[in-house]
């Protein structure tokens, strides 16, 4: 029997009897249109769902047009320049495209702007500086040779996901899209009555799709019209002093622009974030989901469903925040970047069902001569699958140009496979659980729960040579048998719940990740060195713990066995050999890839192992702590084997190795997910090559499986 | 004409014919014997200059045994032990080796220890803590889960050089030889007694090698013999309550143990060092010239000269300090591990001649089946040699067992040809020195001066992955045309001198060579940015400037062009794109070494050219400011293509590349070391292999040279 279902297909205005075709074809249940694409109105009669796209903030440039104080507005900083005489002026725009931000003239510069000196670390007096709007500069009272910023307010002009996707698709004659603020009054109502009418006018829709609510995350393009800053987490554009005057009496202090400027870091998730800074994502997400169930409320009241995309406008909903679950709706969808990306989605809670946009998006980039988008497809299946088994998605889909698929050869088969490998599973899994071991793991850092599976990202998938070595540890963990929790320092010190075994810190010194000066509060200290000791597990990457003080680098050296040169004590001797030979290791049969591998570790103390090593350096150590065990990791990029170097070390720090082979298969590049309740074993082969692999249950070797490239096994559990 | 003089030799009671023999062969004008050696009687009347080796500090067990307290201490510091509940017993000579040390018992360990809460930073009250002199432990009142320290003093009850000599040669039957501390009064009333009648009794002796005078740099053995702890310019065993009581009194305020312990990295020369550090080695050097001096003065008075070695006991003597001069020593002596070393001694003032202790030692590890002398002569001797032309060295020695040197085949025709061209340069040099572009190099860093040629070392030229590509430009500068300063943070800001128009910061941050806290000073930045802005040049090596503060992790990347990409600002696009094409690498034609190359620089600004990248990441980039220039790398290891490097990038620094060719070499193998007053010049090859290179002056070719492998060619300047 073909399955059908749970399959999301684009669509557009000249493509009406292919979306058909291929509806048929793929068994989709739901249609869609894009931005950039329509819905040709033949489609809306079909057996299928209807997606329409709902965007609440821009395409519509006659309102923004005419109330232009109520257009978006984001906090910038300026260049920063050195004065060389007792007079600087700084040129606010510089660098910037006018094109999409323009001086906020309206409010006040002396009440919402800051002009601070970087080198004495002060603010300049207001009285100290003048904004000419003439020229569009600063003149600033300065001493010589100190280097000053000006943070101001802008407003977006341009909505900065509708100019990417104008850049990207080469789009020609399209108006700019003008940004307007839905919290603002005369918009709210405004927006609110147009969502009535939409609603009224398109009965035909089946589903709403937001794009997402009202704050766009922060991307913004240079002089050249270039990406200037993408942060994928990035609150800067979701200001404007109606706002920030809210913000001053929920939070009972004074709001200063560097509360959002930040240095010019503009509070990038590497940083470890200030209280006025979670303050101020708290109070948006109170805002911001009060105001969105105002929305989703009407769509229902029009009896359609309310999706929100997690993407572009979703700042302030954080899906795993306190208040996501208020705003009612009925589902989410987000892109697929790989299996942390698909987890962000499939783990929310408080939404009847998740839906994952698979790559490639059908764009020219990938769908042209020297692209090559099914092995796009495959290798983006390949990590989406795992995480799914552990926490599937209940929808797929795809996104862009129907066009460039229906016409690529071969493609269409490809989808077909992943959609039937896809419906497969929840065919197997009928709802249940993949089994998971019987202790929880918990990745440590600042952000905790709120900030689930996004860890050491800088903007959604894409790859950084400073981050890669980190992501790894959580896409190893998107596919792997165990609960993940996201815990808080500050939770660590209210105590560590009974059933995590096992906590991961992996980052670089300093940021939010590995946890900065977070690790020079004794009480965070004395909770985890108590947590080991009586037999639980630590998980180090890169610089854990790291924060320089009292003869330490590392503050858990004690614990991890290990700390990290950083010239202070080159004259104390290190007589690190290596000793390979450790359950983390039996599977492993190729060089261990650290990625950028955290260099000038060393191991110390009287209970390390040293499992692998760079020249007089450590890259794998395990110790041992008064019962329980540490192991410490130089790096952990994705991969097939690192999965299973992680999956033993896991296992071994929590001290239940026998636990392991309670299911598990042998090679390296292939995992089982165990549906206990349904008696269904998926195995799979996460290699572009044939592999074969031995099926353990309880121990004892329950079949011999040689698995096609890529295939995904299912095996009946007797 | 044979040229002779300006050589010792080492000699052994055994081997009287050979040392005769060969003191003709090379035309030795002095003669020496070691520590494990004695000078046969037969050659005291030879016609040569005899050195003994004087200890001041050891060599008298019966006198260390009669006045235990007087023995010399050293301030250690326990291992780190976290307490499980509310009492810890600490061990404290676990890991020590208790043939070196033992607890100081007769001081009050409440006056002179302390014990430190290391978790909470805080020291623990003295009555929450005990010594049990049964156990040798501290056991102390704990907070749970918190790590403990116990800074305690000890007894050097084995001279460590005598320890690591003894260890090293295999010695069976010498007796371990105890310390005394010249500085307490019945020693040092002993000493001087003791030193007096010595000069009585050797009337055969010229000189008096003082090895040296009162304390050893930090040398510390395991509990297995092996070395634990080693800094060359440690103070950790110049310590005593009858010296830290006159310190207290000097200073002002009360001692800590913390002082010297400083969180147990002991004052490594990489910290950034404390007031009260600084402090102690000012009185320090102030007592121990004082008391020198005195020794120095019984030498002279019995028409001796008194030479100082530059090691072992060098701590206090400071040969760049404001006191040095005062001790009135004739000479100084140190071993040549390569340029930066022999400019360690070759630049001391205040003495009539320095001589250096060429490599190898003749010592059996070296002098063995698998070593090679030779050519670690012969690499010791390049390095050395471009360093003599600058500074010279007046006189040149050896060490170790001669008979090692003399039965190895072809090792004394090297010694012959390395004597004569070291008495070459004598000749052609006669007394002048070389030329000097017609301006100075500063490098910055924490200690200036005072450690002049000493910056990024831990024990006298031993190589550390984590050094060797800063050190490279201390070697470099050893043997380049230019006169280099090594300025503090306080001399810029009472204001760069004049002449100096290149500054160097090479280091990684949070050291005294990069500067750490140093940067947070705004007065050095605005005096450093106005050096620049006036003309000046800028040459960042590693982490130059490094303190993260106020959105920057290089202070001056605005000077530099760069900064490091410390996570937080990994949303911000960089457009790096390299353009070889520049001035600095015109003669460049190999792959460029950057040693360990810090990772993560990006070009910033608007005025930078990037020369070398690495992937995404720039490694040498050039930036100009005002009317001046910055270079910065990512790390510069000694290599001759590196020199040349250098020498073009100071050059462009200064905005002086036409000065270059004033004096120039083509083939970046090679150099020139000019005598304007004698008409001669040096060409060298510095590599193994032949080399062809034109000479020349003041722009003009002046001749074609095909150089022998290493040879030294002498040019009649015209």
């Amino acid at each position: 029997m073909e399955l059908t279902g749970r399959l999301t297909l684009p669509t557009d205005v000249d493509m009406a009897e292919e979306t058909i075709e291929l509806k048929e074809a793929l068994g989709a249940d739901a249609l869609r249109d894009c931005d950039g694409t329509t819905m040709p109105d033949a489609l809306l009669s079909q057996d299928a769902k209807t997606y329409a796209t709902y965007y609440t903030t821009r395409k519509d440039n006659a309102w923004a047009e005419a109330n232009p104080e109520e257009i978006q507005q984001e906090y910038l900083i300026s260049e920063r320049v050195t004065a060389r005489g007792n007079t600087l002026r700084i040129e606010l725009m510089k660098g910037f495209h006018r094109e999409q931000l323009k001086v906020n003239e309206t409010d006040d510069p002396k009440r919402w702007w800051e002009v601070i000196d970087r080198t004495a670390g002060e603010v300049v007096p207001a009285d100290c500086w003048e904004y000419k709007a003439d020229t569009g500069e600063v003149v600033i009272q300065t001493v010589p040779y100190h280097e000053y910023t000006v943070s101001f307010l802008a407003f977006l002009i341009w909505d900065p996901v509708h100019m990417y996707n104008f850049l990207t698709n080469d789009w020609k004659d399209a108006p700019h899209q003008l940004t307007f603020d839905v919290r603002q009054p005369k918009t709210k109502r405004y927006v609110m009555d147009k969502l009535k009418q939409w609603c009224e006018t398109h009965p035909e829709i089946d589903v709403v799709r937001f794009t997402t609510f009202f704050h766009q995350f922060t991307l913004t393009f240079d002089d050249k019209k270039r990406e200037k800053y993408v942060e994928w987490f990035g609150y800067s554009a979701s200001v404007s002093p109606y706002i920030l005057k809210q913000f001053e009496e929920w939070a009972g202090y004074p709001f200063r622009p560097e509360f959002i400027v930040d240095e010019g870091y503009h509070n990038s998730i590497f940083r470890v974030p200030s209280k006025e800074f979670r303050d101020f994502m708290e109070f948006q997400q109170i805002e911001v989901s009060k105001l969105a169930k105002e929305m989703v409320d009407i769509v229902h009241s029009y009896g359609k469903e309310a999706m929100m995309f997690l993407g572009d406008h979703w700042i302030g909903t954080e899906p795993f925040g306190n208040y996501f679950a208020d705003i009612g709706l009925d589902a989410v969808v987000g892109s697929v970047g790989d299996g942390v990306t698909l987890r962000m989605i499939s783990d929310i809670k408080g939404v009847n069902y998740t839906e994952g946009r698979l790559l490639p998006y059908f764009f020219p980039d990938v769908f042209c001569e020297e692209g090559d988008p099914i092995k796009e497809a495959q290798e983006n299946w390949l990590k989406a699958r795992r995480a799914i088994l552990r926490s599937p998605l209940d929808r797929i889909g795809y996104g862009g140009y129907l066009k460039l698929a229906y016409e690529r050869e071969g493609f269409v088969e490809e989808m077909k496979h992943i959609v039937n490998e896809f419906r497969l599973i929840h065919q197997h899994m009928q709802g249940t659980g993949a089994y998971t071991a019987p202790f929880k793991v918990a990745v440590l850092n600042c952000w905790g729960n709120l900030r689930r599976w996004m860890a050491n990202q800088v903007h959604h998938a894409i790859w950084h040579r400073e981050i890669y070595s980190y992501v790894g540890v959580l896409e190893c963990l998107s596919g792997m048998p165990f609960e993940v929790e996201f815990i808080t320092f500050e939770e660590v010190k209210k105590g560590i719940p009974e059933e995590i075994r096992v906590i991961i810190n992996a980052g670089d010194a300093g940021t939010a990740f590995s946890g900065g000066s977070s690790w020079a509060d004794a009480e965070v200290l004395v909770k985890l060195r108590a947590f080991v000791d009586n037999g639980g597990g630590f998980i180090g990457v890169g610089e854990p713990t790291a924060y320089p003080y009292q003869g330490r680098y590392f503050q858990l050296s004690d614990v991890l066995g290990v700390d990290r040169e950083m010239n202070f004590s080159l004259s104390t001797d290190k007589y690190n050999e290596i000793n390979p030979k450790h359950f983390i290791l039996e599977d492993v049969e190729q060089d261990i890839d650290f990625g950028e591998g955290m260099s000038r570790i060393y191991a110390q103390g009287e209970r390390y192992q040293i499992l692998c090593m760079d020249g007089e350096y450590s890259q794998l150590v395990v110790n041992s702590y008064g019962s329980g065990r540490s192991v410490y990791f130089a790096g952990l990029p994705y991969s097939p084997q690192n999965c299973r170097i992680l999956l033993r070390a896991i296992y071994y720090a929590a001290g239940r190795e026998e636990d392991m082979k309670k299911f598990y298969v042998t090679h390296v590049d292939t995992e089982a997910a165990v549906f206990e309740q349904t008696g269904k074993i998926a195995v799979i082969n996460n290699a572009m090559e044939a592999r074969e692999t031995d099926l353990y249950i309880n121990g004892q070797k329950f079949c011999h499986l040689e698995l096609e490239p890529m295939e995904m096994r299912w095996v009946e559990k007797v």
